[in-house]
């Protein structure tokens, strides 16, 4: 019941039936054309209004000189516009009875003059006292791929695919990353939103809403600072009672927080307490843009997988000798548990590949098999899998050394076979394609990979830093 | 005079006048004609000689049935035998007064039994009885770009450019992975070597060459092990007090040192006495591929600057404050110093863009710029740059981001712009490149700054630290 009021409450927001834009003008290039644009490339459906009082057109539509003149009903503004005119803009909103308004205005607590921040506190009062919610100022607002609304001013209007990983960012340009990073990674977006100085609605009323949809499963936030603490550890403890949360805060050091303070201005506080809040709410905590976007493809990759014991293969054409040992240690760096495989599975190792030049503990140098050919690799593949004390495969694939030594067909039949093999048993497959002198080649089964939701990292490190971030957050249920 | 003595040494083995390749055969697959074919692709400019009992030819050369057979001299030969054929072909090489022999051959100590550990034993007195050189066995031997030397036996014989860093790896499938990333990365090679078990030559007799090399300006290493580390200690030093030198060690952790154990032989010792060894050496120490590559790279570019203060820009094109934010905590954590810009930078740059919107500590976000074309983001860097307490420019430049908010021109005004700051002034330049949704694009920038000289990596972590291992170097002078 709870919930279905809370979707309710956002429905404006990441599903409004309409969008006016306060700002644009027949001039292409100012921020509001821009988002004009970007909703009309997009594809949002339903109508968006351009607002300004020069009046004109803009991409083929009508600009109102009025938001009060609008036809129809406004669920949702964007306002581009300068920070003087907010008061009197708010006016007209609630007039036009608009349930939601996002502020990409930005120098108002964040500029560090009290002139500007009472400037706050007076749209806020206002904004509160007529039902209207704000998200910012200082921000970018909603990205909505199921409704096709875009992240920020950009007139391409990028969109995603619509999925289940939801994100809350005190920033707009970490939000604009995430965009471009689940673009290219297939990290599949239901909401996300930069809500930056929020003041009215901010990261503890969006974690709510992230909690209470359905469609969400995993949920990634990149915070800065709070105004209240504690409310935001309920609506962390919330969201990871019942989805992985992964959560990087940013203003960690004494130079990131004072850029904080004038990005957001939000007040430094200890990292520690931060960490320990995050820990104590069940939630995983990161430090980076890399962490927390390969955090949330495995989890969105591998949703049943629950963490546990790690099997790691290399070597998958050439010699993989120095590269088992250097996985090896990067995975118990890391944490993972790399535990030795089964007598029986060596036995049966050494049965098919021979005792020289191969190291078949784990991590596994599978590199015997190229005497053999792929399908010898491919039984290597089996063995490990069916060994009952592995419940994840992390395999180490170098592609430009691959076609160094193999021909790109041999390249082509051994990815095919790790989407067939991952499609056919339960334990999940998490590969590493490291960049090389092959880059066009890479990225290529890079994507097939991930289509084939075969999550895909860059490094050995990174990909054994996500998996542990799943067996932190099932150990900690 | 002892300096030229080590060169002449081991001329015949980075630059042999011929090599013979024992163990090719009419079978095009095989490893030993796979290594006379690289050797052919990449251009070797002295005779090629297979060799095998058998005879016919291969990839059109001649295959002599026997080494003494051929009626040139050898230099230099590389060995894909069967083990239990390494004695009776070494008495071949004595009567054929070869200089050096390289062992592909593996199955030696690293196999775990007393019978294969005295072999290798008997090949090392035989060798050493007769003035013979081994490099290996279970190795890849040379790389040498100047003298067309591929790495391994790939059949492509790829090659990058010629240039000043050498390497050493103790294991091959690191080797390629460092020539590979090479290629890819503009990290351009004098001599690298993998030498495996490492019997007669080890990393202490390469590590010695390359100090007295004067091509070689910085020199990576990947170490397993090592049977005297008193001698190995003293060639890193010899190293260190010229030259920066980069080590990895593998095996660091219980895992790790298995698997190296069943690699090269190499006995586990403790990673802290490895690491005290390398600081006391004044070499750097590193814990991956990608730090290896990273600061190889990084040395390379920027042989000027000693090490001091960084100024971090981004937001080149949309709002840079979350990614501000964290570069100045990565930069922290790093270990970075980001000093506050002076007064004066600090108030000629509010002149140019205003105070909204923009931070103008340090990380600098110059998203102000945009409202006003590039040229002020030009200014921007200038200003920052002229400043007297900055030494170094490390930029964000987030190319899917860019290419979202302004054109494929501008982006190339942008990157022109970096090469001729480059070169008109002192201060280095290094960029960060985030992978993201526009990766041709990306991957042709990168290429093209790399080729300017000015480092590039794509996370700010990654430039981070590599910027660190100078500061380190440089520091312990």
């Amino acid at each position: 019941m709870l919930f279905k009021e809370k979707l309710k409450e956002f429905k404006p927001i990441f599903y409004p039936k309409s969008i006016a834009v306060v700002g644009a003008s027949s001039q292409e290039n100012k921020m509001g054309s821009r988002w004009v644009k970007g909703l009309i490339s997009a594809g949002f459906a339903g109508p968006v209004y351009p607002v300004a009082s020069s009046g004109g057109t803009v991409w083929g539509l009508k600009i109102f000189p009025d938001l009060k003149l609008i036809p129809g009903e406004v669920d949702y503004v964007i306002a581009s516009i300068p920070r003087q005119a907010v008061l009197e803009f708010l006016d007209d909103c609630i007039a036009k009875r608009v349930k939601a308004v996002q502020f990409f205005t930005a120098g108002f607590s964040e500029a560090g003059k009290a002139q500007w921040r009472e400037l706050e506190q007076q749209m806020l009062r206002k904004a509160r006292e007529n039902g209207i919610r704000i998200i910012g100022p200082n921000c970018l607002g909603v990205y909505c791929p199921e409704h096709k609304i875009p992240c920020g001013p950009s007139p391409r209007g990028k969109i995603g695919i619509s999925g289940s990983v939801g994100f809350v960012s005190q920033s707009g340009s970490i939000a604009n990353k995430l965009v471009e990073i689940g673009i290219a990674r297939h990290i599949n977006y239901s909401e996300g939103v930069s809500f930056g100085n929020g003041i009215d609605l901010d990261a503890s009323n969006f974690l709510q809403y992230l909690a209470a949809d359905s469609k969400t499963a995993v949920v990634g936030a990149y915070l800065e600072g709070t105004r209240n603490g504690r409310r935001l550890f309920s609506a962390m403890k919330e969201v990871a009672k019942t989805k992985p949360l992964v959560i990087w805060k940013g203003g960690r050091t004494e130079v990131g927080a004072q850029a904080a303070m004038s990005h957001t201005g939000s007040l430094a506080s200890s990292a520690a307490i931060w960490s320990a809040a995050i820990e104590q709410a069940g939630a995983i905590e990161v430090h980076s843009l890399e962490e927390l976007t390969d955090s949330l493809l495995i989890f969105q990759q591998l949703g049943r997988y629950k963490g546990g014991n790690v099997a790691v293969i290399g070597g998958l054409a050439d010699g993989g000798g120095g590269i088992s040992v250097s996985a090896g240690d990067t995975c118990m760096e890391a944490g993972l548990e790399l535990p030795a495989l089964s007598s029986k599975t060596r036995e049966q190792l050494t049965n098919l590949l021979g005792e020289v030049g191969s190291i078949l503990h784990n991590p596994v140098d599978a590199s015997a098999a190229q005497f053999h050919g792929l399908s010898t690799l491919f039984q290597t593949i089996e063995l490990v899998a069916e060994d009952p004390i592995i419940e994840l495969l992390l395999i180490q694939e170098d592609v430009d050394v691959l076609l160094a030594y193999s021909s790109g067909e041999e390249l082509k039949r051994m990815n095919d076979f790790f989407v067939e093999f991952r499609n056919r048993q339960n334990k999940p497959l998490v590969l590493v394609l490291p960049p090389g002198s092959a880059e066009p080649e890479r990225l290529s089964i890079e994507k097939m990979l991930l289509e084939a939701s075969i999550p895909v990292f860059c490094t050995m490190e990174r990909a054994a830093r996500a998996i542990m971030s799943i067996n932190k957050y099932f150990s900690s249920r």
